[in-house]
């Protein structure tokens, strides 16, 4: 059974990329293509890499008969998400890859993204959208929420290592370096070539990156106490790729069995032997992630570093994942291609 | 019904690549890898992309029982090809990526290569291995050559002109830019990153590179005279790619036309529209080659601009497609993949 | 004696490699900085490398009193620039690096950049700004013009051979390979870091790139007949660079030759021995262009491949050695750094 | 007076780099150059960026006639520099670059570099080379041993810091971010630019990296008890630029302004408004330091950032700044020209 899929701002990265991992799916049918001011225009005008493609022209949000979709992803800019999603049939599968559905609280929606909320109705049905720790709620969703690439990366490293108790709570540091088409394809001067190549800095200093509400949500949440971490993110010059270096205390050892034994099973979370480190280079266009554990030279301290794909892993490979979930598919479905390296 | 691979040389890039592509072939099991001085790690090791797949460990070529082979790719540096291949069983399925059958004539190999080739007999019955135009020989060849990266770039822009007779055969000049993957992973220092990124070259000066061989005598015999094109390649700061800037004397309309239907069937080939120009990063990763012409304001000239991923289309793509039809699979599975863009 | 300097259009690329320059010179002091939309703010702001330096802040052009001002370098966009310039004082030298003035028939200038010239008076006056082939016209000028950076590059590469005779006129190839920050500082979409690196592709296609306009006028007027060149500009991802891969009909001795003599007592252009070949990144941040001529196989053809950087040769640097012209200086002061490598 | 210089090991990146500074210096001519297996050929050859310079031919060091010699800068191996520094004459002045003569315990360089130290004469006159804290010693020394680059980065964040006893010294973490040109022009494989472009990683891990030998001598002494710092380097695919982010437990605004004192007449060190965050690009080829702090959400948390061109400040401008002040000229000659950007 082939299913119907519906891609709402699929001129941006996040929505190139569904296409690309659609495109080898057996079981769907890309169906529709939203962007707004780009419609009526191909996605071989828009994104000449997708050319061989068959695919239907880009149209406006108001011109898809969703009577007509299985499942819609939507790759909206955070705002826009919820007054899109609010208005779409209370029935339709829909994965959201805004930032709009990630925080339960709304007050805290408010905090890190400065409007209120204008969808209480669907952020109360939304499932948090870290597939390996939210499986069985994502199989049964309507709406499931990507999460953001950077809390996904950080979570990885460190959610079972909040669960079983074997790090101190209040001395997580993490230092995260990231590539730049986790940015999007928005005209701002700093994203430039000439400025980004050949540089790298920090922002979001202080720890004032919205990504902070996922990690307050869900460590707290874990850990059943408030869980506030450290975080700085890095932009350096690569267009994929997160990594996050992970400085807590806690025994390596320890760490790295429960780390292991956690991502066991899992089909994308690849565990390197302890001392080992990854690199973003060996994990991109893929949907995996590398996790090594290294002890400090300081007893009691240990780094925990992860690598992911901002855009494959860290968002719409992690959408295509919950999509088969949702829709009764195998999970790893045209996820398994290798990294691309060099 | 599955068939056993061997690549021999696998910790170079092209095996790593043919790695990647086999991985998702549906009806191909990779049996061996060998890699002489690395035998005994995992490819894991070599190659952590690769991390997430079963592979047998590196061997060396001497270990492997060949009559447990379907196929063997050869990616082995020029000339130790010849020498291995000439030991290898009589009756297996021989793909080989180096140089050492590409040219007919063993004086020309001499000339352009510098040794006396060792292999004469295996010379000869090697079938040129660009698909869509030795297609049927491949068939039912038993070893085929892969063609140099540049000299396919160079020939899908081309050989539909010259065999048409639509451009002045005296007056053609490749201006090909091509990415650093294409040198190998050897530790030269020019191949350093901070030898090459941020700045770009000239290399092979004088129409010296070694391709040039196979433009020779591929061209010459379509046309049936003797065709020497000037062919300067440089070598610009990414990881994969080539762009052939084509320069002819002839009608822009006619050679569109041309090459137009020379390629309307061709699955990985595709044609842009009058007047528009392909880029490198829209064939990244994947096996399709686009082609742009382009009149020039002098009358009676024109440009034609063919781009590739010299490890895909130029190498190892083009190497599963030869497999696929020596084997009677589809020609193109496992080898529709879009291209990774950004 | 110091000369007060004002740089009008000082935050775009080209007006911060003044300042970095300028910052060198003895005799120079920046008196002024103009930024219409930026007035207001700090070099620093606007440009962190230059935040050691001592400079006046970003204001409009119309609250500089320019009584007080010995020359001008106007870094602002076509058309702007000669609105502009047509309002400054009649006896203010001026170094202009727009397109406003290369040009010196209006016509030509119409069919190139589209509007009608609204500055014909200074247009008349203006001295095309190619250093070592213009320079006894530029000590006495009041307003120079800098070339286009390519135009500067391919003239680098040609003009003494046009002058001399010795290559065909009506077989000229340009083949040019530009860094991106020829582009400027603008927020265009194929400027974006994630859009531009790891990949490579031709622009302006079919010789219809405006620096055009320039080798017609000044070729044409060196051979004392038309001349039409073909150019193709690609865009490759590195910050700074230009490199010309010129193809001729002509003997390459000869060519070696001419350009040697032409060139000899030049400070900065470097001629490299016969067969070899130059790379951008040997001139990176430098005023220097290197040269270098090889012999192709197909007897009676010649290459001639010229290097320089974009920024400073082909346009701040070039502005300060002509500004250095007009003002009584040495010509190379503040203009002898070495290029930054790696 | 003119100073004649020579430099060991000129074939190396710190060796050119010496070069391009040295060539804008009044007081300074290079009078020999020194590269074992590079012996007869010129800097041309090695390094084409140089080629506008009249300098020596490269020969060996025992050609070199020392007692034309008023300074010596030492770009050899670690353990090569101590065997040949023994050996010069004892009243030349050197500045070493390698790491031979940055730890004062003999038995702590036995430790992190693997061999006993040959040269214990030499290593007991060394003066530890970072200018801004012994300046004074250095003025009269002998031989300046100049600083690890990645330690440096991390002094000029914390030495005051240290010093002035406002941060808890055992909860310091250093991550840094280094560009590639630190490993200098060694063939390895992971330097390759197909390795290393479009991916990072952590190297050194779990607080191994040799520097740390710098940090705990120097911070230890400074605090008068133990103090053993976290610290992992990252490599990220630039080629220039360290970029150092440290977390400290403290209060941001007594440490911004602590810093703010400590650097307040230094020529070189330059610190961001509060809040702000440096980039490597802004210090690109330049002898600046830019550093900024901030604070943490968490109370009593604070990050302090600094960035520079670990070529430059980091090694080779270090090294002039150092020689300048050991031969009486102003500390700032040839060291004030602006960072390359973009």
């Amino acid at each position: 059974m082939t299913h119907k899929i519906a891609i709402l701002g699929a001129s941006g990265y996040t929505g190139a990329e569904l296409v690309r991992l659609i495109a080898e799916h057996p079981n769907m049918e890309i169906a529709a293509l939203s962007a707004e001011r780009k419609a009526g225009q191909t996605m071989a005008e828009v994104f000449p890499h997708l050319r061989h493609l068959e695919l239907p022209v880009l149209c406006k949000i108001n011109e898809i008969d969703f009577s007509q979709i299985d499942l819609c992803f939507c790759a909206l800019p955070h705002k826009t998400s919820q007054e899109v999603i609010s208005a779409l049939p209370n029935d339709l599968k829909i994965v959201d890859l805004s930032a709009d559905f990630r925080l339960r609280d709304p007050e805290a929606y408010e905090k890190w993204y400065g409007n209120p909320h204008s969808a209480l109705e669907q952020q109360e049905e939304a499932v948090y959208g870290l597939t390996e720790f939210y499986r069985d709620q994502i199989k049964s969703a309507r709406l499931v929420a990507g999460t953001g690439c950077n809390a996904a990366t950080g979570q990885y490293a460190l959610r079972p290592l909040v669960e079983a108790g074997v790090i101190d709570l209040d001395n997580i540091i993490l230092d995260l370096k990231c590539a730049v088409s986790g940015a999007g394809r928005s005209l701002k001067e700093n994203l430039l070539h000439a400025e980004l190549s050949e540089g790298y800095h920090a922002y979001a200093l202080g720890s004032t990156h919205r990504h902070l509400g996922e990690f307050d949500q869900e460590f707290s949440a874990i850990a059943g106490r408030p869980v506030k971490v450290q975080f700085t993110p890095h932009l350096v010059p690569a267009n994929r790729g997160i990594l996050a270096t992970v400085y807590v205390h806690g025994d390596a050892k320890v760490i790295h069995d429960t780390l292991s034994a956690a991502y066991d099973d899992e089909p994308f979370i690849q565990m390197l032997p302890m001392g080992e480190a990854p690199s973003t280079r060996h994990v991109r266009g893929s949907n995996f992630c590398h996790i090594g554990v290294v002890a400090d030279r300081t007893e009691g301290r240990a780094i925990v570093i992860a690598a992911l794909d901002n855009l494959t892993k860290g968002s719409s490979g992690q959408a295509l994942q919950n999509a088969n979930l949702m829709l009764g598919e195998e999970e790893t479905t045209a996820l398994n291609m290798a990294p691309l390296f060099p």
